[in-house]
């Protein structure tokens, strides 16, 4: 219908768009096929609904908004950009996918303010959803008072069909159904296209009713092309539904407007071409030139502004109200939401001497865990079902369950992928918090896509992997990592720690915090067996990631290096060749990556170039050693999967004995 | 109740029981909560419903049996005992979880013949089934005959409420019900318990509502613990529909008999303690010692020995006749079996010269899997909603569906995990099928702990990974692996192959195939973008690993290295340094494991220790090329994420151009 007949509805979703349309048209490259089919409820949803500040994206009360369909990004860009945001102006919304641009090809949450968190790989926006509301529901558990709301947001979700393909998310909707997530509400773009065509040929099953069965409480909108008052009233039911989750199936048309490729799958993932914008222009009657927005649409879109400044005004008046009657809270809150940790806390770690008896750093982690739950409030976290096994929980508080927000035990079940994403989003919700979660480290292999992303996203969660080796005997080697720290140490941006003792657990999460706190993801690895309090660790220095744990009188004839539990072995073993005349040094080497950060100086004073009998002890693969080993080192490894038997016979057979480790360093030294 | 008093049935299931009970107890190690409350359906499947033969445990035609819920393997340790298995003989009950027993701490395929699948990591085993089941209904579409049912039996799965929380299980049950598998069995052992404790504290969905979402049949035994003629009614019932796969929850009660354990988390994975066992003995009446089946029992479940020879005897009278009937259908299916592949099958590799114009790898795969697809009729395999993006479709033939069962073309949604592990099952129904699957390589995340299980469970799966760089452009740092290729060379038994042209295609198919066909899997990784046909490059080069593309006079000064589509930059830099006077050798490495199996002095003849100048370049992070740098080599790699931004565009910032490869060069060589 021509441009004069449309409503100023009509007209702000058709600039939704063909703001897509010709920025994925002019990049030549994206999906312009999710923004025209969801473009009306997404309008109806910024319109009508949500609650944001477009000139404070951070505005602590926002609702959240996720694209969990993160390729149809342009629906994104094109949002923000007519609400208001001065992250996405016209300019960068021309300059899609383009490098440099504030406009990537998948939603970016550290390029482009008023983006939450990254997607793209699907299924992990919905549960990163998950997590936003669960963040939510806890903060208003904690802060909010009978006179006072001060934290009362909706997440609101997109998701298409590929989301719901993938486990990730019904990992995450299960346990959402579960906590009874009355905030979260996702409209699930129902278009019955996925690259590979019509979903029919592999995608049949009833979803409504899988997230009845999740216990969501579900709707059904029929004409999402059209219906703007389906759209609005389905909307409306969901927040009035407080008990549940809410799933919304909007019934889309997938490339709405187009008329040779609307609902199919030619639209999906590739530009219109020149012909058919044109023909999607007649046949939607947009006399507009590309990338022009009607002036009513955007004086329309653009009272975003206006709302959102009296959004956040009135919001700013509650707090006001709340810091004068509960100070306490109000300070704790103001803190967290600024992003500083509490002076002193560091004091709280626990610091260990030989003296004290052999523990295993899961043990020495639980101890570190609790102490610091003590003095950091927004440490909050969970196993994935393996609560007593990683020994993960924190004993201030109770579980995190429908009416019982407030605590901070998180209860993930058996669900590893949900678990990770689901950490990013409460990271990523950026009010504090610091999100924790745990399970064996050989399972670090099923959320790896959700801890690939905490290190793009920077998202400041803390992952706690026990069982770090076949030293956990007898479950054998489905659950025995033996690659499982290199292909960790390979991702940019993580941290990974494996700390050999007491001090150096204290250590390790002295720099996750840290680190969190400062949106850098950190996995540490502990073991499941005892290992003896080593002279010479300390929490300082494994900010250092290596350093000298035990030294001979001038220039070493050897160096041993050790993460974890063959730290000790190590020490044992150069006690046995200094005995017998052998000049050794000894490094502990629990964080690669800190190390590598270190200054050159640094890094030569604890491996100089000149020593180039080197010998690595770790109970792992030899996969990335080489890097310190240089060409006349060795190692200790383990390159082959593990094997079922009671763990010390398991270290002793794979050669982690002070007699082997004494052997291959004789053989070294020639 | 005492032992006299208890039927021939209840013995049987008691012996099972106590076998479990024994072992753990012995090896103070395992789960034993498990086999005493599912010990009932097992017993009622092995002894009333599966088709077996003990001593033939790879006969064609058996019944595949899978325990999802690994942890309870001394469940099926004592099946196979029970019923006559030689691989798990008494003795070896006593050696559960100790080294080089046959009877390690979770099921592998491997170790112990009558054993399908490896399980223990959640959800697998499930998605096996689902693999299991779709060989099955393949192979029948393709064999069977309106007078000769060749191909005839039904998977069975056991799992737990541990399988029903991991999302790959999701995935796999929903493309079950999608394919209606009516031949897939599955049995939910509903026990209210995991690790954490009771479900309600993270698992309250209604799960038989959501197996119907999925298009399930499913049924419920409300008394599993005694109810055997409610048990074998439903599997009865199950068998029946043929038109959807049946879920049969049957609610039980794990450790089933302990008085003061039963319904617990603490009988779930811990040995019970002496004095708990002799209360259990006590309480079922038990009053043989440990590990002493009653003669009655063994007696009974022992028949199957007799009833699996009856059952190979009947089905090998119709195979007699059908290789009568149908002499080329069994003479194809008599070599699937017999593992063998076709003479000359690599004649129809593809080969290339440099006249031939530059081809994305992932079209040169798509070239090489058409070619296969002809001359190997056992290769079925798809991608995960990326079809029209991995190039992977056979046109040989049509897709894979309810009522199209012989088709070859997976569709598997946007289901990676799934994908995998449904291949593992497919290579582990261990009758000849070659499966390939597909994604973009930065999402083999999504699948790493199926890539880890077909590497660790010897299951012959090819992944073909395309978009295997920043090169695949502006689909951004979400989409763009760096440091995957990387964390996959760290998997052991996994061999990963990222070709330069057609011709390395051609011999990465080559090494893959042969490898499936010796139950190793390979990886793949493939270019989104268009390579040169290189001068020297050869399919058997390829199964080296590594080689000398061109080469100097003399000792070169440099080493140049490279692989995929980072080789033709060695070549063009090896060029221009040439020009001016440096002896340069270029060396293409597709495949480090590979080379690594190499003899020293191949190795010694590709990259001679004389020559320390080595500059390796690949589009990838640099983690593990230090093994063949040494200390004084050098590299172009990526150590951050990627970027949107066209792909050319994107390797050019990124440095991998030949200007600054020949830069680099120059610096290393002072």
């Amino acid at each position: 219908m021509p441009v004069a007949t449309q409503s100023l509805e009509e007209l702000c979703i058709n600039s939704i768009r063909f703001l897509a349309i010709d920025a994925v048209q002019k990049a030549n490259s994206g999906h312009p096929g999710l923004p025209m089919g969801a473009a009306p409820m997404a309008f109806v949803l910024w319109d009508r609904f949500m609650q944001f500040n477009p000139k404070n994206p951070k505005w602590f009360n926002r609702d959240r908004f996720v694209l969990s369909a993160g390729h149809g990004c342009m629906l994104q860009y094109a949002l923000l950009h007519l609400t208001g945001y001065d992250s996405v102006t016209l300019d960068d919304i021309k300059q899609f996918r383009q490098w440099g641009s504030k406009t990537p090809g998948h939603p970016e949450n550290f390029e482009t303010p008023g983006v939450e968190v990254t997607t793209g790989p699907l299924g992990q926006g919905i549960a990163n959803g998950v997590g936003l509301a669960m963040a939510e529901a806890h903060l208003a558990a904690r802060f909010n008072k009978p006179d006072a709301t001060l934290v009362d947001h909706y997440t609101y979700v997109i998701l298409g069909d590929g989301c719901n393909m993938e486990g990730v998310s019904g990992e995450a909707c299960s346990l959402a159904g579960h906590l009874g997530l009355g905030k979260l509400i996702a409209l699930y773009d129902d278009n019955h296209i996925s690259i590979d065509g019509s979903t029919d040929v592999s995608f049949t099953e009833d979803v409504s009713k899988r997230f009845e069965a999740y216990g969501w409480h579900v709707l059904h909108v029929e004409n999402g092309n059209d219906d703007l008052e389906a759209i609005a009233k389905a909307i409306a039911e969901a927040k009035a539904v407080t008990d549940k989750p809410s799933m919304i199936k909007v019934t889309t048309t997938i490339g709405f407007g187009s008329p040779n490729k609307a609902g199919s799958a030619g639209v999906h993932g590739a530009a219109l071409g020149k012909d058919e914008v044109k023909l999607t222009r007649d046949n939607l009657g947009w006399t507009y030139p590309e990338f022009e927005v009607p002036a009513d649409a955007l004086n329309h879109m653009r009272k975003a502004v206006t709302r959102g400044a009296e959004a956040e005004a009135a919001w700013d008046k509650i707090w006001a109200d709340y810091q004068a009657k509960y100070p306490e809270e109000a300070t704790l809150l103001a803190r967290m939401i600024s992003g500083k940790l509490p002076e002193g806390w560091a004091d709280a770690l626990p610091v260990y001497t030989p003296a004290d008896k052999p523990l295993a750093t899961r043990q020495t982690s639980e101890k570190t865990l609790n102490a610091l739950a003590t003095v950091l409030p927004e440490l909050i976290g969970g196993s994935a079902d393996l609560t007593h096994s990683n020994l993960t929980f924190l004993k201030v508080s109770g579980s995190f369950q429908k009416g019982a927000y407030e605590n901070r035990n998180l209860r993930f079940g058996v669900r590893e992928h949900g678990m990770g994403a689901i950490c990013n989003g409460i990271a990523l919700h950026s009010t504090g918090l610091i999100p924790y979660c745990a399970t064996f480290l050989v399972f670090a292999d099923y959320m790896r896509a959700a801890i690939r992303l905490s290190a793009l996203a920077e998202a400041g969660v803390i992952y706690v992997m026990t069982h770090d080796s076949v030293g956990l005997g007898e479950d054998g080697p489905t659950h025995q990592p033996v690659e499982t720290i290199a292909s960790l140490r390979a991702i940019p941006n993580l941290l990974v720690i494996r700390p050999a003792d007491g001090n150096e657990t204290s250590g390790a999460y002295k720099v996750a915090i840290e680190a969190a706190n400062h949106n850098r993801p950190t996995l540490m690895a502990f073991s499941r067996q005892a290992l003896p309090q080593l002279e010479g660790s300390s929490i300082d220095a494994v900010t250092k990631g290596a350093y000298i744990l035990s030294d001979c009188a001038g220039t070493p004839d050897i160096i041993l290096m050790g993460t974890g539990s063959e730290t000790p072995l190590c020490v044992d073993a150069a006690a046995k060749l200094t005995a017998e005349g052998t000049k050794v040094r000894v490094v502990s080497m629990p964080c690669w990556e800190l190390f590598d950060e270190q200054d050159a100086a640094y890094r030569e004073s604890v491996l100089p170039k000149a020593v180039t009998k080197r010998l690595a002890v770790e109970a792992a693969a030899r996969f990335g050693w080489d890097r310190y080993l240089g060409s006349e080192g060795d190692m200790v490894s383990i390159d082959r999967f593990g094997v079922s038997a009671p763990g010390p016979l398991a270290m002793e057979k794979f050669g982690y004995t002070v007699d082997n480790v004494v052997a291959k360093a004789k053989a070294l030294l020639g």
